[in-house]
């Protein structure tokens, strides 16, 4: 009646989850040990201390939730907001606009700071919602707005928030491996990611990290975070040398994590944000030889997610599909402000290899003529490779 | 630096994860396709029909939540209690107390109906709190307590929840596919689970169910709830024909929960409760042989997890140490009131096997023997096979 499992075979170039590398699939396929086993404990740190190398920092508070990205952002905010509390959110995008929706479930005093999707939230903005609002407990952006492609600058707004004894909060769900992000260097007080994106890991966990300042602001808390399951007060015991049972650790998830990150960290942590780098801004070329116009700003223009705008008259949707059957390509549609106007493309992780972008843009300019658009897909794969190979 | 992953071999007799049905690894290593890649729905859609055939329901609202266990007891909480809301929780055991808590950090009533540790909840003691308290909301059990072995029955307690118009919630975490848990014989309202224990797949999802009358509930809800990640309102949404997205999926985890269902479809779920029913019962049998003592009444005893007390002068870490290195069998320790006082020993899911049950007992023997406990392995493993042949 339920047959054998089957997937079709995709090559993932949408806003997430990418391909997982075949050594990470290898890793959830080996046996289990019990979450309290000892080799299982070592396992946890070694996974701590890749989690910090990825996110370069020396932050002590750093281990892997037992949720997706989202349930990262959660964590985050449940357990540095107490009702009451004000926070600066960035909205210039969907998950802008999903921080306000978590920040406001814990109770606390949302103040939005916008700009259109597609672009940045300005220093200057946050620095005038710090002066207007006095006893602002912490401020948020996205670093990698994954339903538009736009990259967010992160110091110029961390020396503001600190001036005003702020905590930093950054989304990483999207940048963390495949550009920079600098915990230390950026003084980012709290931090989530995803490992579906660009760290070749399937979804299921989603790494975050604590600055002493964060630390201090948990332990000067007056009420219970809301979460029992996101607590860090009791998941640091968890994670650190006491080792006192919180909840069942997806023991197959932190095997695949721990080696994605072994796989970043073989290559080089530089080594792979240069490989998004020059294969993203590869893929950019092509598309705009192909005559299509990018979403973001090129100064603000993620290498490893791409938002191109869709021709007039185009179903962006059918071009979607065709690409899905008929080459196994998946790229993503717009959400929310973009929804009908970008397709989304990622090369993130092991998904970022130039045969795919090849390929994406041959696939793309084939189906793109059927549907009456006029392109070379000579031309476009010429742009490509010039970039990559000069 | 960080070597390749190399997990020692263990068969896992604590209580929980267990071992994982080498087809279900299986399904953990294949390639992903995205979460809303239509294959992927398929998926979804036959792991929703799979999750009702296990919990006997009818429930439309029946789907997998993206956490472990912990996070599916927080779900069932979060959505159906709002601020000021009463609730009767039955707390004997671990699972039991942790009920309280997450409750209580809903800004929940909290009611405490209690036991000690391996009995039962009684329904006179229910219905006691019934009438106590007027305008209760939800009463809550843990149907196969963890951290005790006890398990609680479920009907007459029900009769009774319904009579006061309140909502039963059952914690069904170490019961599902292991015991009968009937959500609709026995008129549960919420109940949510883990993929770890009877079903043998890893740790890392949550399958709960709703019955119509808690969903009418959540629909009376004049409050978010107050988690983002864990709001059955957008969930729904997402598992059901809108298709909306929410959070990223944890694609292999859902691969992997589809063939642990599968696996209990074809055995037959009766047939599963029976294998758990009889090797249960027979590693009991050769527990009692070597004169050891069970913790829980005969009548309420689990099958699947059993707490047996620990000899006078044994020091208890030492031979569960002995048994993990020389053997490479997990069983686990006392939590709570039982710490120090009893070993918890599983026979979950795939690893509910007699070859597991007989090496076990002689290993116990042995290494009990070794500590200065004198026992006859020859009659503990006769009593078990005993128990199994007849």
């Amino acid at each position: 009646m339920y047959k054998e499992l089957n997937p079709p075979s995709r090559i993932l170039m949408g806003p997430g989850p990418s391909d997982v590398h075949p050594r990470v699939l290898k890793a959830m396929a080996m046996p289990l040990v019990g979450h309290l086993d000892p080799s299982f404990l070592q396992i946890m740190n070694e996974t701590m201390e890749l989690i910090r190398m990825v996110f370069e920092t020396k932050n002590e508070l750093t281990l892997s939730m037992s949720g997706t990205g989202s349930a990262g952002m959660e964590t985050v905010f449940v357990n540095i907001l107490e009702p009451g509390d004000k926070v600066i959110i960035g909205v210039n995008g969907l998950f802008g606009e999903r921080m306000t929706d978590v920040a406001e479930r814990c109770g606390a005093e949302v103040i939005r700071v916008e700009a259109p999707w597609g672009e940045i939230i300005q220093p200057e903005q946050i620095k005038a919602a710090l002066e207007k609002h006095a006893g602002v407990k912490a401020v948020a952006v996205v670093h990698a707005e994954t339903s538009t492609g736009a990259l967010q600058p992160l110091f110029e707004i961390s020396r503001l928030v600190h001036e005003h004894d702020a905590l930093f909060i950054v989304d990483a769900v999207t940048s963390l491996g495949g550009i920079k992000v600098g915990i230390d260097e950026n003084e980012v007080d709290a931090c989530y990611s995803g490992t579906q994106k660009c760290l070749s890991a399937p979804p299921g966990l989603s790494p975050v990290t604590f600055s002493k300042r964060a630390q201090e602001a948990l332990a000067k808390r007056t009420s219970k975070v809301q979460s029992w399951y996101l607590d860090l007060s009791m998941l640091q015991n968890y994670w650190g040398q006491e080792r006192f049972y919180h909840h069942t650790a997806p023991i197959s998830m932190n095997y695949a994590l721990r080696e994605a990150l072994r796989l970043v960290a073989e290559e080089g942590l530089e080594q792979t944000w240069e490989r998004h780098w020059k294969f993203g801004k590869a893929l950019q070329a092509g598309l705009e030889a192909m005559g299509l116009s990018l979403h973001v700003a090129e100064e603000y223009r993620l290498p490893q997610l791409t938002s191109v705008r869709i021709p007039e008259g185009i179903d962006e949707a059918a071009v979607r599909k065709q690409l899905l059957e008929q080459f196994g390509i998946e790229i993503g549609g717009g959400l929310g402000a973009l929804k009908g106007k970008v397709w989304r493309i990622g090369l993130m992780g092991y998904s970022c290899q130039p045969r795919n972008v090849l390929l994406f843009l041959s696939a793309l300019a084939q189906v793109l003529e059927q549907h009456g658009y006029k392109t070379s897909s000579n031309e476009s794969c010429a742009a490509m490779l010039e970039t990559i190979y000069g």
